[in-house]
This record gives structure tokens, sequence and C-alpha cells, in this order.
């Protein structure tokens, strides 16, 4: 029996979340395998019934489950809250924080039948198949910040700090991917510049004789920036800081068509959380228009990741492959010659190929 | 008369940057303003010849002169010196920091011809015409920063620090030119979660009144790194911090087709810098293969940004134009049904058109 937290936060959030439930449950009956699950507040659902944006019960909640399962947090009923108070940040960061969370795992894999909806041409995007690897509780994020009166005016400060113990645990953790993918690793940096940086590239170095199997280059976070959109095959696992990871995992994200079809993993405590890289999109919430596929890959995800389900894995992402070559689209992946089905739809759609 | 520094650099510098120097001269014998050129060394080649990436003479130069044109630096040949020995670091860092280039400025323009050349769907990318404001000597790059053992291990930092006084005068910069050119300000920055960001953002905010014919909106740097690739057509003026400048703007440098056709100026101090963007491209030099336009079009922000001489800098784009339409390419651009030139040739149909 597994324990799973279920999160299904703002906008689209509670549409979305229900049908990677029903996925879930379907594999649980397939494979006899129970799963328990118990929802919880987050995000702005949590600051307008409980004043926060992470209530103390949804953290003890996931704290005690085998994985947890979140929808997307955030609305403009909340942007008049200072940046730091809204509820993308108040409830993300710290509950990445609180779990342990240090690696967040961003694939980006291109369903053929999408081609069409990526703004790259064709013959550049066919055969994308990459994960990011971003280190999720350091770096500029977590280091030393401040903001002070400084003569007439402020100067303010964020630091990124690491240590050879975060770099480490991080580098591992990708050189594992790497070695149980196409074996090749990217390290993205900008050692050039950057004194942390420096300290990231020597200790990645050094663990490469661990996995012989893999071959690791590094690359400048500016090189990668481009070569993301110029060869995307050319990658298998990268791996980076956070802030550089934030900013190449939502490049990554829009090549491949929508990024309504893209999952993540954040892993490394105990309880690793699941949830699609998209925000809450509140201009459609409420509509059946959203696209679960996301989160309905992002237990894919946690079947692997958590619960050593490869097959299963493997069986909810062909089962989306199958819909989508059947020429089944959301709203936000929809071209002319193929059938718009809604939220609803396209998640029974899924559980049928299952 | 102007005073121009020419510093041919490494790799196909010496090939590019003299195309870029007879298109002063037409230009020059066509308006009657003297252009007197005095070339240094830099890079790897002032290291190989006097021991330092920047040798003090250069930076004399450059401090005496109206406007410096750089071609490329370093190669593989400099490779095995600690990175922030390489040429790259040791010659463009403190040669920005010592002229006092705060800004760095550099256009993302689709020449129509070269839609073909774009990872891009044509759709996405036509139309095209960005310019991104970089921060060049303040953020991340410059802030306090240390290695040190700590434990069994090590830690290192970097500090992303800015003024009141920095961000002011860089926004205030971008405001003019989005004034000049669409009115449509895009700020960038990490305001959810850096403290920087936020001195950012609420510096860049209370410019505001003083231009009030641009529109100015704040956008979160992964997010700017996705709209660039889904709809570059947005933007038309992007202001951010150093290191968020130097990602997004190798980011865009792809999408307009090669980054063989980006010029860039670093300006702020008395004596702006004209370089290209594309690097010294060791595999090609000395082969007469390279593309001369980003250096060609470098010399019109020259004109443009030193010389106040706008209507000589819209000569020289509308010659590459020109060219471009009439066929003609370089290897890196080239596709076929169109001629292929070489650095001079290309150097040569540009002086013909002007
Ligand atoms: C909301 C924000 C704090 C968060 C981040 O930057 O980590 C988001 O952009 C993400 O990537 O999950
Ligand atoms: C070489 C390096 C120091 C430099 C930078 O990061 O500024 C380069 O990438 C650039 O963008 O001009």
């Amino acid at each position: 029996m597994y324990k799973i937290a279920v999160l299904p936060g703002d906008g689209i959030g509670p549409e979305i979340v229900p049908e990677a439930v029903k996925v879930l449950e379907v594999i649980g009956r397939r494979t006899g395998i129970e799963f328990q699950f118990t929802e919880a507040l987050v995000g702005g659902a949590a600051i307008d019934a409980r004043g926060q944006a992470l209530p103390p019960e949804t953290l003890d909640l996931c704290r005690q489950s085998d994985a947890v399962l979140l929808g997307a947090v955030g609305g403009p009923k909340w942007d008049a809250l200072p940046p730091e108070e809204r509820p993308e940040t108040a409830a993300l960061l710290p509950l990445r924080k609180e779990l342990g969370l240090y690696a967040n795992l961003r694939p980006a894999y291109l369903f053929e039948p999408l081609a069409e909806a990526s703004p790259l041409k064709r013959e550049i995007v066919a055969g994308t198949d990459l994960i990011i690897i971003r280190e999720l509780t350091g770096g500029l994020y977590f280091g030393p910040k401040k903001r002070e009166k400084a003569g007439t005016g402020e100067v303010a400060y964020d630091t990124m700090l690491y240590s050879t113990a975060e770099i480490e645990r991080i580098a591992r953790l990708a050189f594992d991917i790497a070695r149980r993918r196409r074996c090749h690793l990217t390290s993205v940096d900008k050692a050039n510049v950057l004194t942390s940086s420096r300290l990231w590239r020597d200790t990645v170095e050094s663990l490469k004789g661990e996995f012989p199997e893999v071959t690791l280059e590094h690359m400048y976070v500016d090189n990668c920036a481009m070569q993301l959109v110029r060869r995307p095959t050319r990658f298998d696992v990268i791996v980076t800081e956070n802030t550089f990871g934030d900013i190449l995992s939502d490049q990554a994200s829009v090549l491949t068509g929508s990024i309504g079809m893209l999952p993540s993993a954040s892993i490394g405590g105990s309880t690793a959380l699941y949830e699609p890289v998209h925000g809450s999109a509140p201009d459609i919430a409420g509509q059946q228009k959203a696209n679960p596929l996301a989160t309905i890959l992002s237990v894919a995800m946690m079947l692997k990741y958590s619960f050593k389900m490869d097959g299963a894995a493997a069986a909810v992402e062909a089962a989306v492959g199958r819909v989508l070559a059947k020429g089944y689209r959301t709203a936000d992946i929809y071209v002319p010659g193929t059938v718009l089905v809604g939220t609803a739809e396209m998640g029974a759609l899924v559980r049928q190929e299952l």
C-alpha cells in the first residue's frame, strides 16, 4: 500500500489532478497494489482557507506520505500579495526545502504527433528526448540574501552558494540517471566567470571515475541556451544549478510543443513530489479545457521514481502516445485536422488505452 | 575625425574585422568624415606576444579612442589555461569594467531571406526584431566571490549584488532606447525569489513616470526564456541583469538563423565597444569561410550609438539586407539554391551595395 498526498491547488489544478488519480487507480486495480489518496490544501486555496500557502497539516501529510501529487498553485486573486508571499513562492519553495527535494527532474520528450505544435522546425525537434536535472534546494535561491539602505538608495544581494556535498549528491543522481538512459551527461555551469561554477565543475569532474560508462561534457550556460534551440537532440541528461535549471528547463519545456505535456519530479528526500511543469492557468480554469496529460505523465514519473514500477510507468506513457496518435487533442495542442477534447474526456481516453 | 581602436583578436577575428573596417572607410569617403584606425593586440594573440590577454597599451589605446572594434578572442590553443585566465574572460571582463561599459546591446533581427536558416518555424520567427539590453558590469559576475575549505570539502559562492544607482542607469538607457523603437519595454527578473530582483523591479518601476510613452512590463526570467522561443515577435526591448542577459541574449541569438549575423554594442562609458556576438570559430579560421556580417552590422551600431550617424547605420543595414535578398550566403547561412561566397567576397558585396 502506498500513501499519496493529493494537493490539487489552484486554477486548473482541481480539474487535472483527478484525471491523474484515476490513472493511478486503474494501475492499482491492474497490479493489485493499493494506492491510498489523501487530499490537502495548498497555495491560494490554502491562503484563503487557512491564511497560509503551506499549512502545517499539509506539510505533515506530505511527510507521512510515500509521494505527493501536486496540481498547480497561484492566480490573479493572489497577485496583489508581495512576490515572496504569493502561492507559488510561499508554497513551493518551503515544500521543496522541508521535504529535502534537492533534485528536480524535467524531461522534454517529443511525442511525434505533436511536432506540428512545436515552435521549432520538424527536422530540428524530431527525436528530442532529454531530461534536465535541476539542483533545487541550494544556489541563488537559498543562499544569504539582503536588501538595505545605502547612501541615498539601496543595495540588495543574493548569493549563489554551493558546498562540495550538495554538488556531489545531485551529480551522482545525474550520473545514475544518465547510466540508465543514453549514457551522456552534460553538466552546465558558468565556470569561466563564476567561482561557485568552478567548484561545481571540479566536483562533477571528480565523480567521473565512478561512472565509467557515462560520457561527461561540461557546457557554459549561455551556450546551452543556444544549443537547446539549435539542436535539442544532441542532449540526453543535463545537470545544473538551481537558477540555471529554472531558466533552461522552462526554455526546454516549450520546444516539444506544449508545456501542457510536461511532467516533473522533485526527488531526494524520503517523499518525492510530482507535478506538471505548467502553472494554474487561471484564464481557462473551471472550463474543462485544460490538458491533463502533464499531470498524468507526472504520475508515470511517480510510478518510476517512487514505486520502482517501471513497467506501469512505460504503460502510461505509451497510452498517452496512442491517444495522441489517434488524433485527440486538448485546446493547447489542437491543430486543424485533429479532434478537440476536454480535460475529463482526455483522461478517459488515456485510461481506455491503458 | 574619429579614432577607432581595432582589436582583431583570435581565430576568424583577423579575417572579419578588415571587412568591417573597409565598410567604415566607404562611409567615411561618402560622408567626408575621417575615421582613423589603430590596431592593437587582445586575447590569445596578446597572451602569446605580451603574456597578457589585455595588455596595458591596448587598454590605453581603447581609452584614448572614440570607439573600439573587436573581432573575437579565444581558441583551443589557450583552453589548457584555467577558465579565468582564458582570453575570453581575461580580456573581455576587465575591458568592460575598465571602460565602464555597463550596457550590452544585442539586437536579434530577422533578415527575411534567412528565415530558412532559423531553427524556428517561419510563422514563429517572421518579423522578429528585438533588442536585449544586458547589465554588464554588476550582478553575479562582479559581486563578492570566494572559494574555501569547509569540513572535508569546500564551499564557493558568487554574489548577485545591485545598487539602486546601477539599476537606474541601465533602466534609463533601456527606456530611452524603447522610446526610439516601438515603445515597449520588458524588464526581466526573478522577483518572486531573489531579493536583488525585487530591488531591480522596484527601481525600474520607479522610473516609469519619466517615460510616459513607453509601456513597461515585468517578466520572470524563466518565462522570458519560454516566450523568446514561443513568440519572439512579442518583444521590442528587453532589459535585464548581467547573468540573465548572458543566457537570454545567447538564446535569442540563434532564433534569427545564424549567430554569424548578430552584432553587439557595449556602451555606457566614454568609449563604446562593438563586436560580433559569435566567437573566434577556430575550426574555420584562416579559410575565408567566416561570415563578416555580424562585424559589419557591429560597425552599423557604432555609427548609430557612438557617432550619431543614424543614416549611415541604416544604409549599412540596408546594404546587408540587399546582399542577402540577392541570394549571397556565407557557409553558416547557406541553403541549397543560394550562392556560396567567402569572407572577403561577402564584404565586397556589401560595399558594392552601399
Ligand atoms: C514559482 C517559482 C518559485 C518556481 C521556481 O523558480 O523554482 C517555478 O518557476 C518553478 O520552476 O517551479
Ligand atoms: C566570455 C564570457 C566572459 C562572456 C560573458 O559571459 O559575458 C560571453 O559569454 C559574452 O556573453 O560576451
